[in-house]
């Protein structure tokens, strides 16, 4: 297998775009990543587009094809990847594959999605369409609502406060702020956070993502061609995926998360890299409380003990492990199909000193995870500095 | 490389499967692959889900991962492919690489699509919503005013009659007639279509493709290990990809279809196999005239002729280059993303000799092409029998 590198990235700010089409947002984002890296459309051998609601918000089905005609891309490789918020990462996996077996040289991988021009109940039931129609939509269960079973159980098990919790968020805001590309950069309090609407019991508006448009590009080749090109690069060292019973209520325990503790031990045991070695994490937090689970599954604390790393500043910028450095998905935004992507530049923008005030020092290794469904699917990239 | 082997395959029969959910449909067509080889659930290291309109009709996206769950693979690699009509080949040809470089070793692909249970105007709004949204839909372009457009140009070009070029689908329909699995199993004569309304000058309805229910399934994995478990099976000996410009009216000419030639020369090369080594053909006939232009520009007669195969019978089951053996897009049916799949089920039926009364005759090759918008992607997959 060939080593693979990531060896640009382009990307939107993530916002309301209401000016700018699916395509518009695409195309810039491509641009940008070909333009970085002074290459032509030409060039690429192929293209994967991760998105989750073009057929079901913009009756664009069969994206994927539409998509590479507006770039100019007629003749290569198009394929679209949806697998709900995983979709970004699990294109990022496809093309690893493609490079890492020869299959394909120079490969775009690009999310993009566009959830803003519809109404609240349109959003919410995009975001549902992601959940099993039979078996969950038709009883009248929301996502928030399953989210929502987790977090009590959370904290009632490790007799937790959610106002710790809620600090997850307050980070991410706190790390936006000095992110140009983020949708929220502003200061977040816990006491707002604890004093905004309840959406399902216990969790409040502010601790949750909101609908979001953006795009978000990297380009992939081997690492020897990147050395060749002479572009500043990183190392995807490994993408690992892992999967677990998607309906919540058909798992052993709400809190087990299997495919996170199983994509993540993969990607360590693969690579010989321990939590210890990670400069930062990019974290999956829709929830709050995701994050703070997701912290402790991927071993950087015990069980139980997520919200001292957030309550110690441990995750801030200048801390041991710092985690969402540009905002994560409640400050950065969350344009659902594009998150992993979004993760992947955000890895590859620390990984080359790229970061500018959010600059996490010495940064050598970043771990991205990207999942749908409550770590239903668990997508773990995990990056390296060269040289 | 691995060499690659398609081991089993399942289906349901095309059809407007008012009883049946898209997901009750996969299951079957899944369970039946399985049950064929004798393979359980967990034997299978991953799955690719063709479809194009679930989250456009069935409000159902982030597919692959419902549909695992409800077959019972809950931790395994599963992924949604949406390239419209030409998803379940796109899904065979990712399958295919992941088996022939090692990724995987059991691979299931499974097409399914159910676009009954919605209005007639619901299906054309989903049909056209394979096209580009911002530049054709909204000018209120259909697909069949775009292939009415070849269709004149190629009675023009060729100095043909329509009567001549529907003879295509009469040949869908005299094979459909013995074909379990049929949607249309029974004969069409030339004098109906013509007596057919006129859809878009000149096309006539009963020479295009209707809204099908359906699900196919096919199990792969590498020749040795088929060999080892004793499975009848075919090889998979190459799949290629092509794309060309998506919008008709960017291309130089409306009959070039330069995606369909270079995908086939592709295969033709990278195996010494040539048209003539052919035992049978299936086509992606969405239109009669479609099907026409496939004969010739897969080689198997020469420009404007593909007309002449249609009169003189060649193209019959017992004919030199027997075409769409179990009836075609036309009359076994076109559940639009799961056609490719079919094509590589009727592959394998008439490769281990198991097509029963449409088993052509020493059968050794088969091609089977499977397009998107007017042959933009097409994807070209040769079987060949063992042994």
């Amino acid at each position: 297998m060939r080593e693979v590198a990531v060896v640009s990235v382009g990307y939107t700010r993530v916002s309301e775009h209401w000016e700018k089409s699916i395509k518009g947002l695409f195309v810039e984002a491509a641009l940008k990543a070909l333009e970085n890296a002074d290459l032509s459309v030409r060039s690429l051998d192929g293209m994967y587009v991760a998105n989750v609601f073009a057929g079901y918000l913009q009756g664009q089905t069969n994206l994927a094809n539409v998509l590479a005609d507006s770039l100019g891309v007629y003749d290569k490789f198009a394929i679209s990847i949806d697998a709900g918020g995983a979709s970004g990462a699990l294109a990022i996996h496809e093309a690893y594959k493609d490079v890492a077996h020869g299959v394909r040289d120079v490969v775009m991988v690009c999310g993009v999605e566009k959830m803003s021009e519809t109404s609240p109940q349109e959003v919410v039931s995009a975001l549902t369409s992601v959940a099993d129609q039979e078996y969950l939509r038709y009883t009248g269960i929301t996502v928030h609502s399953l989210a929502a079973l987790i977090y009590k159980t959370y904290l009632r098990r490790f007799n937790k406060k959610q106002e710790d919790v809620a600090l997850m968020s307050v980070v991410d805001h706190e790390h936006a702020i000095t992110c140009s590309h983020a949708q929220y950069p502003f200061k977040l309090s816990v006491e707002a956070i604890m004093s905004s609407a309840i959406l399902a019991d216990p969790i409040r508006a502010l601790e949750v993502i909101s609908p979001s448009d953006g795009s978000a590009a990297i380009i992939m080749c081997p690492h020897e061609k990147a050395k060749e090109l002479g572009l500043s690069h990183v190392k995807l060292v490994t993408s690992q995926i892992a999967r677990d019973k998607f309906n919540l209520m058909e798992r052993d325990d709400l809190l087990s998360m299997k495919a996170l503790i199983e994509a993540a031990q993969r990607a360590y045991n693969s690579t010989g890299i321990t939590p210890s070695d990670l400069s930062f994490v990019e974290l999956y937090d829709d929830y709050s409380v995701m994050g703070v689970i997701a912290l402790e599954k991927l071993g950087l604390c015990g069980p139980g003990e997520g919200v001292e790393l957030l309550k110690n500043g441990e995750v801030k910028l200048s801390g041991s492990i710092p985690v969402n450095t540009f905002g994560g998905l409640k400050a950065r935004g969350a344009p659902l199909g594009a998150v992993g992507v979004y993760q992947a530049v955000e890895a590859y923008l620390q990984l080359t000193g790229n970061a500018g005030p959010n600059q996490v020092k010495n940064a050598r290794i970043g771990l991205t995870q990207t999942s749908c469904g409550f770590n239903s699917i668990v997508v773990i990239n995990l990056f390296e500095a060269c040289c």
